[in-house]
């Protein structure tokens, strides 16, 4: 009999989450049966879809109950299998959630065996990478010479996105918050680089999209949705992937309602606004595990992660990630 | 030498239009050059579009200029020909705008040869078809069983749309402002009609949407719109086609602003919102024109006109029609 202590929902937020709304708890594992495994966590991926699903509303995925272990994709290593091609010691990709050990079916498991650090399958190899891949190429198809913006630009997606931008022979210009981070833009390659906490941001956006803009990978909302939309050209492409500025929102904003406007840009500018989340293109992701890894390899690619250890840390990593206090990936260290 | 006369622009209108903002003169016009015809207008469509026309500033086409003549799809007969190709007593499609004469360049003509009175090329068989058609089949998508919404659904969109989705197979509600209009819609074959005037209409759209709305066919924006989008599925399609309800609106609506809430419907719904104008799928007017002449023949698209006679009368017209006063396809009966 094996224990996990894992972190459940003990109560829905209103705006911004606090420790109340989280309780820490050990509990029993069951045996596993047959076609399972018995889990250790190794890393926990924390990101922003998961202050969604705190909600008691209808999000684009169930919502976690009370009482119930917070989701989260994970990086686990094999105890116990009672399945077959599963062996102790193998390392596997899931979605344990908030916990250090779990028993799940393997069939919804995925061996890992990559050159890169294993927690990168949480990032720039997994769910965020893939996010930024499909959304940006099947999406935003970005074409050489235009002009693409992401914000959130130093995150595991945007950073992904503004990179295979370059790639793709397009201008990437990244948004983030502070010198510090958009400092860190140039550093990947990005060809402008904008600080939205600056109080000339919407200048620096118009001086660093002279040819206007025509993929936004739209991550964040609000007020950077709001500068970025009249630099928006003709048939432009808006990939809705996140929304984190409003996550935390308990009401909508003050007026104008501004809805008649987006509405008429979408239709004086022929746009195209598409949310998804990328499970809807979950077969290109084989094409996608070989590309971005080449492009990792070949330096094209590069990542930054921001790593805390241990699980009673992972609240406040997560409180901190919705402020955009993070400086890359998420990822709680559960264990060695 | 022969005059035409012609309504000009005489000011920018500060929401609805007035007598005040329109002139009329007679001018005398040049002969034709080679290449030119001399043309008699015969009819003069009148459309939404034609209201962001007026403004000063930047819309999804060319504003007219003070003192130019308002811009119009026409039908016109040959009066004098200095083009190979055109004779005397020819019917051609063009552009002439709001005037009873005109010379243009043949090359920017279409000669029509069609069984459906003339006027049809400027309505069911004309731009506001062929955009029902491209707008519907080429970013609607609707699939056989799937729910199809139109508003301004007698208009000469929003009622081909609404046969169009029909004939695919998908379910059509059409939303109309009164009950003339929705009695008319149900006599046109919609599954079920709604109208935007009554006070239970939200409470109409559910009864008449049991499945949710799969595509919604976007040409007026404003209250509709926001009665809508609760009730759009997971990947709801939203052509953006017009948004006559904001075209004589002088400032934003008063808060909240909704923009996050919209977005955030995007996100969660994997929604595709796309605004477009027919000139982009222009490669298949051919198509559009034998597919919906035979469509016309077969009973399967019906169409209504809203006929008025003489030049003089088209600004009062297009007010009426801004309004929602029209009831079908307005055009003008220019001459015999």
């Amino acid at each position: 009999m094996t224990d996990t202590t894992r972190i459940v929902l003990a109560g829905r937020p209103t705006g911004e989450p606090t420790h109340d709304d989280f309780r820490t708890e050990t509990v029993a594992l069951p045996e596993p049966r047959d076609g399972e495994v018995l889990l250790k966590t190794r890393y926990l991926s924390l990101d922003p879809y998961m202050r969604g699903r705190m909600n008691d509303a209808k999000s684009y995925a169930a919502q976690v109950e009370i009482g119930d272990p917070m989701v989260g994709g994970t990086v686990s290593e094999v105890l116990e299998s009672r399945a077959d091609g599963f062996a102790p010691g193998d390392v596997v990709l899931g979605y344990a959630g908030w916990q250090t050990h779990s028993v799940e079916k393997a069939a919804g498991l995925f061996k890992l065996d990559q050159k890169q650090p294993l927690s990168t399958a949480l990032g720039v190899l997994g769910m965020p990478g893939f996010t930024a891949y499909a959304g940006l190429l099947i999406l935003g198809k970005p074409q050489p010479g235009e002009t693409v913006v992401v914000a959130a630009a130093t995150g595991p997606v945007g950073s992904a996105v503004g990179q295979i931008a370059r790639i793709k022979g397009a201008r990437a210009v990244g948004i983030a918050g502070g010198p510090e981070k958009v400092a860190y833009l140039k550093e990947l390659g990005f060809d402008a680089a904008v600080d939205h906490r600056a109080d000339d941001f919407v200048a620096q956006l118009e001086a660093a999209t002279p040819d206007g803009i025509d993929v936004y990978f739209e991550n964040v909302g609000g007020k950077v949705w709001d500068a970025v939309l009249p630099r928006m050209n003709e048939f432009g492409r808006v990939p809705v992937c996140g929304l984190v500025s409003g996550y935390n929102a308990t009401a909508l904003p003050e007026g104008p309602n501004r809805v008649p406007a987006l509405m008429g840009a979408v239709l004086q500018k022929s746009l195209t606004l598409r949310g998804f989340i990328q499970r809807e293109f979950a077969d290109q992701m084989p094409q996608f595990r070989r590309e971005m890894s080449q492009w990792i390899e070949e330096g094209k690619v590069q990542y930054r992660e921001d790593i805390t250890d241990g699980l009673e840390n992972a609240v406040d990593a997560f409180i901190g990630m919705l402020r955009g206090a993070n400086f890359g990936k998420v990822v709680i260290k559960v264990a060695e």
